[in-house]
C-alpha cells in the first residue's frame, strides 16, 4: 500500500498576536483540505502534534478539542514527543493508513507560544529534557552549546561556520512568504549578536513562534490528479537516551543516523538521492550535526560544505537544506514544525515553491528532532515521476 | 493479520506514596514482558498513555523518557486523550502492528496523581473539558451530575440505583488484590456520603490514584503457547463534542454508542455475546450510561438491571461489568485505566482471574472514555477457543 500527501498547507509562522489556536488550526486544515480538493466529510481520523498546550494553557484532550473546532466527528489523537510531536503525529497517521483502519486522515501540527512569558516557555520546553538536566538548571541552548563545543574540539568547526547556517536559512526565509523572518543576516551580525550559551549566540537560535501546518494523507491513488502525486516513501522513528549524559557520542545524534539508515533502506535510496531536505535546525550546530548524521556529508565535513554554499539555493548546490528557512528562519512553533517540513517538501516536489524552488527536486527528506536528540523522525517523500 | 495480547500486567492501584513513575513503569512493563516470556530486546515500539505529567510534573516527551528508563532504544510515543489516553495509546499500538511497521510493541498506561494537591489535580483534569466548561468553573463531577439529573428525569433512575453501581464495584474490588479499595460498601453508606455535586456523592465518584499497566502486543501467532492466546478482535475510537452544550442528547454518550456499534461489526459479534466488560465508571452514572450505550441493556433499563445484580459476579449474571472493581473500586490513575482494563480482560479470558473469575468468559469488552464523552475507545478481546 502506498501513502500519498493529497493536500498540504501551513499558516504563516511568527508572533501571531491576533491569532488563536482554533483559528490557526482551521486555517491550516481547511487550506490543506482545499488543496486536496476534499472536504471535512472525507476525513476519517485526526492526529494532532502539540507539546505545550497542557503546560502553558491548561488544555489537554486536543484531539477532541480540534476535532470539534473543525467539525470532525472522527477518531482524534494528540501525539506528543517534544519538538518532534509533529513528526510523531505524522508517523502514527501513516501507520493508521497502512493498517487499513482509515483511508484518509489529517495530521495537524500546532503550537501557540508567544502568548506566554518567555521564561515560562523556556521552563515548559525543558519538559523535553531529562530529569537530571531539568533539576540541574540546564536549558536547551546550554545542551546544544555543549554539543557545539565537542564538535569544535573534535573537527575544528568554527563559530563562523555555525553562523553560516543562520545566514543561509535567513536567505531562504526571505524567499518564503510564510516565514517568521524576512531579513537577511551576515556572518558578522550573527557573530556580534548576544551570547545565549557560549558559543551559541542569539542568532544561532531558532525563535519562539506561533503557527500551524496540516497535511491530508490518503491511501487512495486518486485518478483525478490536479497535483503531481507525492508519496510518503518512508516514515521512521528512532529513540536515544533523553539526556546527554547517557550518550556514547556527543558528535552526532545517533537517533538521526539510525532513523535515516532505515528510511533509506525502506525508500530504496541513498543520501545522495536527496535533492531537498528540511532538517531540524533548532540551533545552527543542530543543522551541522543533522547534515552529517543524515549522510549528506562525512562526519566533520558539513560545516565547511555549508559555508561553501553547498546546501543553499543557488548555482550548484549538492542538496538544498531548509529551503523554507528552517526552524531558524521560518520559525519553530514546536508541535507544528514536523508537519510544516512536509508542507515545504510537497511544494518543492510539486514544483510549486516559487522563488525558493529547488530545480528538478523529486526526492525530499524531512528530519524532526525531539529534545537534544532523544527522538528523531525521518520522512522521505517522492514525486510521481520517481514512482516505479 | 491478527493482533494478540502476549503479556499483560498491572501494578497495584492506590495512593502509592513510595512509588515513582519510573518504578511503576518498570514494574508494569517488565511484568508484562515476563508474562509474555519476552525480553526488552523483543520490543520494537513503545506507546505511552498519560494525561497529566506535563501539567502536574513539568515532564513531557514521555515516550523517550520511559524508553530510556526501560532500556528500550525503539520508537516511542506519548498518546494523550484525557482519561482515554490509555485506550488511545493501545489503538495506535494496534494500528502500528496492523501497518506491518512493527511486530511486537508495548502499550504502557501510567499516571501519578497523589503527589499533587487535590485542587491542582482537579484543575489539571479540567484540561480534558471544553474551554466554555473550564472558564465557567465546571468540574467533571458537576458535568456528570448534570447527566445524572437528565437520566433521573427521563427514566426515573434513582440515587439508590446509582449507589448500587458503587456497591457492586467495591464488592468486585474486594476480590482484586491490585485494587485501591478492599472495603465493602452498602447502598446506605453511599447515600450518606458527602455530596460532591448533587446528586453525586463522594462514594459515587472514582478516586484519585497512582498506577501503571502494560500490555505486550504482537502480530506473531506464537506456536509455543504458555497461555491461552488472546486476540484483539476490534479496536475502535469515536469522538463527540468536547463540551456537553454541543450534544444532541444528554441521556447517552454518543461516542460510546458509535464506537461499540462499529466494534461489534468488526468483531462479528453482538452486545449479547459479551461475557465480561470493563467500562468507564468515573462516576456511578457513567456506568449506567455505558451499559446502555454499549447495548447490554435498553436505554433507561440499566439502572434497575444493575440494582438486581445482573452485572455482578454471582449466581446468574447477564454480563459481568467491571470485575476488576472498575474505576470506582480498583482506582483511576487516568492514563493507566484504559490499559488496566485490557489486563483485567486478559486475566478473565485466560481463566486466571481467581476469585473474580467470570465462568467461561471467552469474549470481553473494554470501554475507555475521555472527558465527559468526547472520546470513547472500545476494544473487544476474544480467547483462543473463540477463534474461527
Amino acid at each position: 500500500m502506498k501513502i500519498y500527501v493529497a493536500g498540504a498547507s501551513t499558516t504563516a509562522f511568527g508572533e501571531l498576536w491576533s491569532a488563536s489556536p482554533r483559528g490557526l488550526a482551521r486555517q491550516a486544515v481547511f487550506s490543506a483540505l482545499a488543496d486536496a480538493k476534499k472536504t471535512a466529510n472525507d476525513v476519517q481520523a485526526l492526529f494532532v502534534g502539540n507539546m505545550l498546550s497542557g503546560m502553558l494553557g491548561g488544555q489537554e484532550h486536543l484531539g477532541a478539542f480540534f476535532a470539534e473546532e473543525l467539525g470532525l466527528t472522527v477518531p482524534a489523537f494528540k501525539v506528543e514527543g517534544a519538538c518532534a510531536s509533529g513528526g510523531l503525529a505524522l508517523h502514527n497517521a501513516v501507520n493508521s493508513l497502512l493498517s487499513g483502519q482509515y483511508d484518509t486522515v489529517v495530521a495537524l501540527g500546532i503550537e501557540k507560544m508567544t502568548d506566554h512569558k518567555p521564561e515560562d516557555v523556556a521552563t515548559a520546553l525543558m519538559g523535553a529534557g531529562s530529569e537530571e538536566e531539568r533539576v540541574s538548571g540546564a536549558t536547551f541552548p546550554g545542551l546544544y552549546a555543549m554539543l557545539a563545543r565537542v564538535h569544535m574540539a573534535q573537527y575544528g568547526t568554527t563559530e563562523e561556520q555555525m553562523a553560516a547556517v543562520a545566514v543561509k536559512n535567513h536567505y531562504h526565509a526571505s524567499l518564503n512568504p510564510n516565514a517568521q523572518f524576512h531579513n537577511l543576516l551576515s556572518v558578522e551580525q550573527v557573530m556580534k549578536s548576544g551570547k545565549i550559551a557560549d558559543p551559541l549566540k542569539l542568532l544561532d537560535c531558532s525563535p519562539i513562534s506561533d503557527g500551524a501546518a496540516a497535511v491530508v494523507l490518503t491511501s487512495k491513488n486518486s485518478k483525478a490528479k490536479h497535483h503531481k502525486q507525492i508519496e510518503i516513501a518512508a516514515s521512521v522513528v528512532a529513540t536515544d537516551s533523553l539526556g546527554l549524559s547517557q550518550r556514547k557520542s556527543l558528535t552526532k545524534l545517533s537517533a538521526t543516523e539510525q532513523a535515516a539508515k532505515r528510511a533509506y533502506e525502506i525508500a530504496h535510496i541513498s543520501a545522495q538521492d536527496i535533492a531537498v531536505a528540511e532538517v531540524h535546525d533548532c540551533f545552527t550546530i543542530a543543522e551541522i550535526l543533522a547534515t552529517e548524521d543524515l549522510g549528506f556529508f562525512p562526519k566533520g565535513k558539513a560545516a565547511a560544505a555549508i559555508e561553501a554554499g553547498k546546501t543553499m539555493l543557488g548555482k550548484n548546490p549538492q542538496v538544498v537544506v531548509n529551503p523554507s528557512g528552517g526552524l531558524k528562519g521560518c520559525g519553530h512553533p514546536v508541535g507544528a514544525t514536523g508537519v510544516k517540513q512536509i508542507v515545504e517538501l510537497v511544494e518543492q516536489l510539486r514544483g510549486n515553491a516559487g522563488k525558493r524552488q529547488v530545480p528538478g527536486a523529486d526526492v525530499g527528506l524531512a528530519h524532526n528532532v525531539g529534545g537534544s536528540g532523544a527522538t528523531a523522525v525521518i520522512h522521505i517523500l517522492k514525486s510521481e515521476s520517481e514512482h516505479k
